[in-house]
């Protein structure tokens, strides 16, 4: 058994654009296991978006993330140690493990959900399915694209879908659910090898590459040629320009999925320039946040994975080996270097 | 029988703000009734912001208003002939007249409903309710008010709603409604005048006059004041610092209605700044037109009538006496300096 936990603490704030100096590699003992507790030793850790609001004091969604503290975050694992009855040393778990090589987690008001507000643990099935596609396409961010694309955009048959941030680890999932669908899909993502990428093997019907449109009507143009037949469904994760240009070729009576708003995670301005497209078009647009509705994860879970059986749900992942360069991992997903689901693979 | 119609054409567009530039008084002769026609004399014309879209080229919710035609908008009148069975000579209606001294409709393919986008004709009780009413609380705006409240906002026992331009013919319906609803209403008006009238005439709890407050964030503080358990349901007629303040006091899960966003009718920016808040709180905000769903119609005007008859539906009317004063009236009403509905009367 390990004496020595490695972690990644939050040690300040950013302003603006955060930097490696707002990260810490911090050495702390194992604590002892009491009753009803279960040690996990953590294989990967989740990047996402989000997490750049909690490096940030003011209210979101998501609570600030305590500062000296081990950086929150959706982890897979295995149980190496447990007086918790359900869990045995092996298990395969997910859980909120945060940036650090072991994780204790108090097992005894666990349900069987994952809240991301807190560490949790759940069982995972890791002999036919990948232990990293739980923190992907079978987990946090999959379930996000499941809930938003079935519960708010709800894409009927032949009707046309755009996901910015296609070639990440939401928008890829969101795509191939609404293909499902019998959706024509169109993605926006930045660079030609992510295009290629949501084109090629995510099968999106278009992609269309965001840095080649310098403005807003550029943009819009491009989206309204390759949706002859407008848009009727559209699911955010950046805004800006890109939000504008999608909300300009809407159709009446659109659904917006708001997922994130990642152009303006570090205090960018990111206005919706135009609301008069959302009262003239009279679209419907909603906020969401995964972990509202545990109750419909089974539900998502259960597509989720049949179609990954079936080869229906393909990723990428961009992965990282080593705790201590978790950090600059992350600030490469936020600029937006990584394709696919963003891992860091600690054992 | 008259045999000259005095109307009100739009004979420019606007570049910017309007003015009586764009309005010119034209009399022509009044065409012989033909077969399932009724000819109408327009009592009351009513006023309404969106006409100011129209005047537009511009793709919006409402088509353009054909240039050297009549301005659309709806009316009351009296029946003064017929070859129409339903419609006797003094049989009181509402129509979409235009704005004209008279009207003749070709009521062969009527229905009994009135949308907002082509000359129809419905006959209204002028018994018990005054006949102006029927454009105003029992008209177009309360059915909107009606709409927006019951169908998007849905508020809910001891829930807070807030809607801007309060004093205006739809805000002053929708505070009602919700107070009927067990709300806790707020108005947004402009001027002490308008305040008061929202909060002593209409009932509203609190009205803040956003003309005492320059910056979003003094905005902002009144509002949180003004509503301590924050916000639930905002019905939002003007957008802009308003608009904005109003996303900020909102709760978490909160329904916005978009109904109107006037602060940008002359192409002044208009943005939403901080899309995060409705991302970040979940909200649910969606467009509506209140033509969009005529089948609602019946169920809106029951319940405006008996509120109406029972005293519990209040209203203000700001009425401009002579067709030829019609485009100044309107202008006032763009520039916010009538209260209630706005109105020209022509009998």
């Amino acid at each position: 058994m390990p004496t020595v936990n490695r972690q990644i603490h939050l040690v300040s704030r950013p302003t603006g654009e955060p930097t490696l100096q707002s990260f810490k590699l911090v050495e702390t003992p194992l604590p002892e296991l009491g009753a009803h507790q279960v040690l996990v030793r953590n294989h990967y850790l989740s990047l996402d978006p989000y997490m750049r609001g909690r490096m940030d004091d003011r209210k979101s969604y998501a609570a600030p993330q305590p500062l000296d503290t081990v950086m929150i975050g959706a982890t897979v694992g295995e149980v190496v140690a447990s007086t918790s009855e359900p869990f045995r040393s092996g298990d395969k778990v997910a859980a909120m493990g945060g940036w650090q090589e072991y994780v204790l987690v108090d097992a005894s008001h666990l349900k069987h959900t994952t809240p991301t507000g807190g560490v949790s643990l759940r069982k995972v099935d890791a002999t036919q399915i990948p232990l990293s596609a739980h923190l992907g396409a079978l987990g946090i961010p999959g379930i996000t694209a499941w809930m938003g694309v079935t519960q708010i955009c709800m894409p009927r048959q032949d009707e046309t879908l755009v996901v910015s941030s296609a070639a990440g680890a939401v928008g890829g999932a969101v795509g191939q659910l609404a293909r499902q669908r019998g959706c024509r899909v169109l993605g926006i993502a930045g660079g030609p090898e992510k295009c290629r990428y949501v084109k090629e093997e995510l099968g999106f019907d278009e992609c269309i590459d965001y840095k080649r449109h310098k403005e807003l009507r550029s943009l819009a143009g491009a989206l309204a040629k390759a949706a002859p037949a407008g848009i009727d469904c559209c699911f955010e994760n950046v805004g800006s320009m890109i939000f504008d240009a999608a909300l300009s070729a809407m159709n009446d009576f659109g659904r917006v999925a708001l997922c994130g708003l990642i152009a303006g995670y570090n205090g960018e301005p990111n206005p919706i320039t135009y609301p008069a497209l959302i009262l003239g078009k009279r679209l419907r647009m909603q906020g969401f946040i995964v972990s509202d509705r545990l109750d419909q994860w089974p539900a998502a879970l259960e597509e989720l994975r049949t179609l990954l059986l079936a080869g229906k749900l393909r990723y990428r992942e961009t992965v990282t080996a080593g705790l201590e360069r978790a950090p600059q991992a992350f600030l490469d997903l936020l600029k937006g270097r990584s394709i696919g689901k963003a891992l860091v693979k600690l054992v």
